[in-house]
């Protein structure tokens, strides 16, 4: 981050007709988009969700609440801007980019599925979810998916997800990352009743002993217990931070995802915003991974990036703080005494 | 509130393409404005912020970082549209009707001191802050102001607060209403010292000993140890909800405003959304006092209705979402299973 920059729009935020740090995280947002943009004069001016959709094999074990298919009806969803996303997005002034990296079933066209990496992951309760190869090629096409969004003039990201049983796996990667217990990051996802709440707690519990994730290689998560869009979603992030970009982390699937991010560079946190604070028990244990407080307490558990979308307003607002007030000595208000 | 205008947005909230209350926060403000409004299809057309300002005797006992004579500076600095509340007004497409219900010195032109109810308060360390004709006036100037605003067009409104050294009365007002003990919710306001704090706790405890407010009696409270501004904030509330409007409730000052409202009428709860939980320690139980969880968590503390203007983004979302939303029937998405 650009320290000089973040050290003028400190300096001007202290003089601003307002107690010093009276906007809290407002103030701190707008330094920090200075850091990441390099400039004491940071603009927001593109917007866009970078919403990945990818299936799961451990859905067979009965983990979801809705059938498979809703995954590419979903798809065609977004595409036709019928989605919470898309009513949000929309209010927001932003784009959203919605990539199949690994749906179970054909979309059409065809065109739709040039950057699936494979049709859903296998069943992680028997073995790993993805290969490494797979993984990695999530990752990347993540990363693609990002750069392409900033070279088209995107200055702020976010992170969205859609994948049927797509809690499974994040429970499973914040588990491993952060030694909780599974009782206590496994939750109801779209909203499974007590005995799916069981059988979901038992399955995981299975997809770890068998898999054995290594909690000090991410990579070894992601392939052994993770998904394609989230693979996707921890390669957007690492492309966001790599191009200087700043990228809103939606709920508890994209912290998910942001952790294995962070394991792999930890400085790319740094151009990370959190959002909103999930229903999801384990989101709140992935946050505090990550150092983050939810801006955002809304109760919501839908994931696609909606959380994220609802934020863009919230870095807008630190923006204009720091553009539109006057000074103290502009307005001629007395300042602080003693 | 309209119960069949509610039962109508729940069966649409639930027919959308997304797992039922999976929307959280979002569901519930958006049938929560329907039944507020009494109709199936909520607006939000036109918005504003009723930002009060006023002055307090009690800042005589040292209780603030800042002068006095700053009141009067920022009416003029609302005036031209240079504060922070200004700047997330427009970001919001709100107007900011500032009313000096009780500022300590002179404004010019004469017209801005039209509502003028006193001078400021007195001392409440000393005895009571205002007469009871004082504060029923300032309360129907709060009433005026916001039908006002409502006969203008204004389907949503927000309370604001100016006023050198008002944390101290809101502390007090809070903590005779809901018993907390005064180091609870005593904090630091505009950014007070240890030995001020200290010194601000020592004079809440005078000014409960001398005052010896009645806890049944709301009006009792607000005119022994309240302010002018925090009679017209809660005149407003009670108009709005007199008038079936919806209108945000701010953060510590506004919060301890609306409590004094929900005891005059307590039905006008169900007229009022919380927006942020400020770093004010009384503000949660204040909030608590009302039944409501804030929606935004920034560690703002500067009021003037910066966290209200903030929600009225999230107010909106609502009706985005329950308005632009595909449902499961028209998308061909599936529902859920058992």
């Amino acid at each position: 981050l650009d320290t000089e920059a973040m050290a003028q729009i400190r300096k001007r935020l202290d003089s601003l007709t307002k107690p010093q740090g009276s906007l809290g995280q407002l103030e701190e947002i707008a330094t920090r988009l200075g850091g990441i943009q390099g400039t004491a004069q940071p603009q927001i001016t593109r917007k866009a969700v970078l919403l990945m959709a990818g299936d799961h094999g451990v859905v067979a074990e009965g983990v979801s609440a809705f059938p498979q298919e809703v995954t590419p009806q979903m798809v065609y969803n977004f595409l036709q801007g019928g989605a919470a996303i898309n009513a949000l997005a929309r209010q927001a002034g932003a784009q959203v980019i919605c990539t199949d990296v690994g749906v179970a079933f054909p979309l059409e066209p065809a065109d739709l599925m040039r950057h699936r990496v494979a049709n859903g992951t296998r069943n992680m309760a028997m073995g790993p979810a993805l290969t490494r190869q797979e993984a990695l090629q999530a990752l990347l096409v993540g990363a693609e998916v990002a750069e392409d969004a900033i070279q088209a003039g995107n200055r702020l990201l976010a992170t969205g997800d859609m994948g049927i049983g797509n809690t499974t796996p994040s429970s499973a990667i914040v588990a491993v990352l952060t030694g909780a217990p599974l009782a206590e990051v496994v939750g109801r996802g779209t909203g499974i009743n007590d005995g799916a709440l069981a059988k979901k707690r038992e399955v995981l519990g299975r997809a770890l002993a068998v898999n054995k994730p290594d909690p000090g290689d991410a990579l070894d998560v992601l392939t052994k217990v993770g998904g394609l869009e989230i693979a996707a979603i921890a390669g957007a992030v690492l492309q966001a931070a790599a191009a200087r970009t700043a990228i809103v982390i939606d709920g508890f699937i994209s912290t998910a995802a942001a952790m294995i991010a962070a394991r792999l560079s930890p400085l790319s946190v740094s151009y990370m915003f959190p959002s909103h604070g999930s229903v999801e028990p384990g989101h709140r244990k992935a946050l505090a991974f990550l150092g983050f407080e939810p801006m955002l307490n809304l109760n919501m558990r839908l994931g696609e990036g909606t959380g994220a979308a609802l934020s863009f307003y919230l870095l807008e607002a630190s923006l204009h703080i720091l553009n539109e007030m006057a000074t103290f000595a502009d307005a001629g208000v007395s300042e602080k005494e003693g």
